[in-house]
């Protein structure tokens, strides 16, 4: 029997077994979701919790508007930013104190690379690849200018970056699953090229960190940044975490030395004293509103074995492509993920050249994706609140949509301003 | 009669009768105050509103939880950050489209004066003064070091300040209002004589804005940046605020260049592309959450006078250092702000050898001002909520405190970890 027979004779009801026995079902109670939407967008934005919606109500009225600025103490703000990362460093495999959480993605990641600098001593080139988020690319590229010379920007395509990690790059900077393709790079094996290769390793996790198991210091990575919005459910522009491994902590000056990464910022001294460890890269007043609906989702991953989440995301993304190739084929969808699970995040992307009218339409339905231009349809599977059940109910809309046609409806061309 | 006497013969029906014909006096029912409470540290961290309550709640719930990842359209969040701009822009004498809100005030502060190096050609020295609120001058530091040479950092007494703003100067930066004694800068005239001496001028309004009016236009500053949570009432570690003169628009280039400072951040495109005017000053992705209550708190100015604000500002402190030097004299308070009311900002500091038990044994009496390291006593008026009355209240509680000697008691001895 092939591949497509067999999906051809599956059921609902093979879907609906598998949640039965599914460990991580009982997470999905825990998520606010809508009704009538199945939310396969929580690689872009995490959906929101029952617990995030109480500790958002009590941070906001009962620790700011009755504790006011005494809930820096009573409420201990003040470490708020290390209890999050205590929290974050169980998921990417670090100790509590290689890990805090702060301002953004883009941020941190400036704060690292410009810090890193030196730490090579002779070379000077930052070596990333074209497939990189474009923001990664973008504050390097800022570094760049900013530093004229004296640190270099090489930008290839994905296949010429072993060949480009010669002895002039201090720092490989990657993010390990691509935003469009979903295509995984192996953390530990490109971190021991990058050391062969006498290089840092920085890793972007935004992609990955919730839906994957990830062991930095298993790899042996230097660096690592990565966003609390994604699958961490943190809330749009939660704040962002860094990684500096505990080797680096004391040769690594921070370059956005701002008051709260100082060693006694109540002392209110004149020079700069860096925190000792990795609090010297806090910089301005941390976000508590902000940092304390990501501490509460964070929650929702404890005792939860990433291994397990890892396996359910590998059999929904798995399923739905199955799926949608046996059921949608001859509409002109094609895979634009590595077929491999292994080699895969936890999204799955389709070509299609209608794919943003398309997006737009299962929108329409309920069944909430996204679309990359210039014709990428992008599926996330986050196994805490996706059910199995949600890829038979989502390539089900799909089909319709497509046999349909009713895509072609004039009100789903208009292209949006965040797509 | 002196100033002393005058201050015996006043009652608190005088202060009833002041509070009853203040025109801000309805303001403060907008503020969710709890009771019990004389909120004298609004320049530290503002106060929770009512509005603020419902915004919060409907920004989770609604337009996280229900819109989930379409809320970036349908609730408009990509244009978040104009819209509260251009509520603060009105606050301080500014465009709209000179303003944008963002990250911190310490990293506003980075990407302002990293980009504006090499605006003054020939000239490498950062200029500031040893008053200044101290991450302003970490963050110049770690610039300075970064770039090693080409940008110099020099720090003066405010005394020297004048003398020092020599031909080496690219830039004066300087915090309008001292966050310690309260004592206040001429923006207008300080910025003249940057410019007369060649320099530019970047001013920090975050001891200022919302309690005084500001016109950097007709000041003439080129560059400000300012923080969302003192004055502005916007949450702890709410966004900040930056600010660039119009005529610097195109000459200004990013540094912390991120995705939402991109001309076309959808189009994930590889080279960085500065969006046009001051929307290049996003880096990573916005603060929802933080930004919406920030939006909704500024809402409380629509339609305020900061003339009123000032005006009532300074009827409030002058009381309170008048009733403090005439009933609290001889228990060893020295005032520690300028005596002249347009000398300084929103705030009266006393020093006191033993301020931190005081301000505790305050604190514990509903009384909350701040302490700052060795001997501050620290009372903010924010006119929008704060009465005449509670000038009134709170220097006879401060009285009491004093003549009971009742801050000598042990418990309030223990230094806490923010003061």
């Amino acid at each position: 029997m092939t591949r497509e027979q067999a999906a051809a004779r599956e059921t609902r009801a093979d879907f609906e077994a598998l949640d039965a026995a599914d460990p991580l079902a009982p997470c999905r109670a825990r998520f606010a979701l809508p009704r009538g939407v199945i939310y396969l967008d929580g690689n872009s934005l995490g959906p929101l919790t029952h617990a995030a919606v109480d500790r958002a109500q009590a941070v906001v009225t009962r620790e700011w508007g009755e504790g006011l600025i005494r809930s820096w103490n009573e409420a201990d703000w003040i470490n708020l930013p290390a209890r999050v990362a205590a929290k974050v460093a169980r998921l990417i495999g670090a100790s509590a104190d290689e890990v805090t959480v702060a301002d953004s993605t883009s941020i941190n990641l400036f704060k690292l690379l410009a810090a890193a600098r030196g730490l090579r001593p002779g070379r000077h080139v930052l070596l990333t690849e074209a497939e990189n988020f474009p923001t990664d690319v973008y504050v390097a590229e800022g570094l760049a200018e900013l530093l004229s010379g004296s640190v270099m920007l090489r930008v290839v395509p994905r296949a010429e970056l072993l060949h480009a990690l010669d002895e002039q790059v201090a720092l490989l900077f990657l993010t390990e699953v691509d935003y469009k393709s979903g295509a995984r790079h192996g953390v530990a094996a490109m971190t021991r090229r990058a050391h062969e290769a006498g290089a840092l390793a920085l890793w972007d996790l935004s992609h990955s960190v919730g839906a994957l198991p990830i062991d930095l210091r298993g790899a042996g990575a230097d660096l690592a940044v990565g966003c609390g919005y994604k699958y961490l459910n943190g809330g749009p522009g939660a704040p962002a975490f860094l990684y500096v491994a505990k080797p680096w902590h004391e040769a690594i000056h921070p370059v956005l030395s701002g008051w709260m990464g100082h060693a006694r910022p109540f002392d209110f001294a004149l020079g700069y004293q860096p925190a000792s460890g990795i609090a010297r890269f806090q910089a301005g007043t941390p976000s508590v509103i902000a940092l304390s609906i990501l501490d509460s989702a964070l929650d929702e991953f404890e005792g939860v074995s990433l291994d397990a989440v890892r396996a359910k995301s590998s059999a929904l993304s798995e399923a739905f492509i199955r799926l949608v190739e046996s059921r949608c084929a001859g509409h002109g969808l094609t895979l634009a993920s590595p077929r491999d699970a292994t080699q895969r995040g936890s999204q799955v992307s389709f070509r299609h050249a209608h794919g943003y009218p398309i997006m737009q339409a299962l929108i329409a339905r309920g069944v909430i994706g996204d679309f990359r231009a210039p014709d990428l349809l992008r599926f996330g599977f986050a196994p805490l609140y996706v059910r199995h059940v949600d890829v038979w109910d989502a390539v089900a809309v799909l089909e319709a949509v497509l046999t349909s046609g009713e895509w072609r409806d004039p009100r789903f061309a208009s292209v949006a301003t965040v797509t």
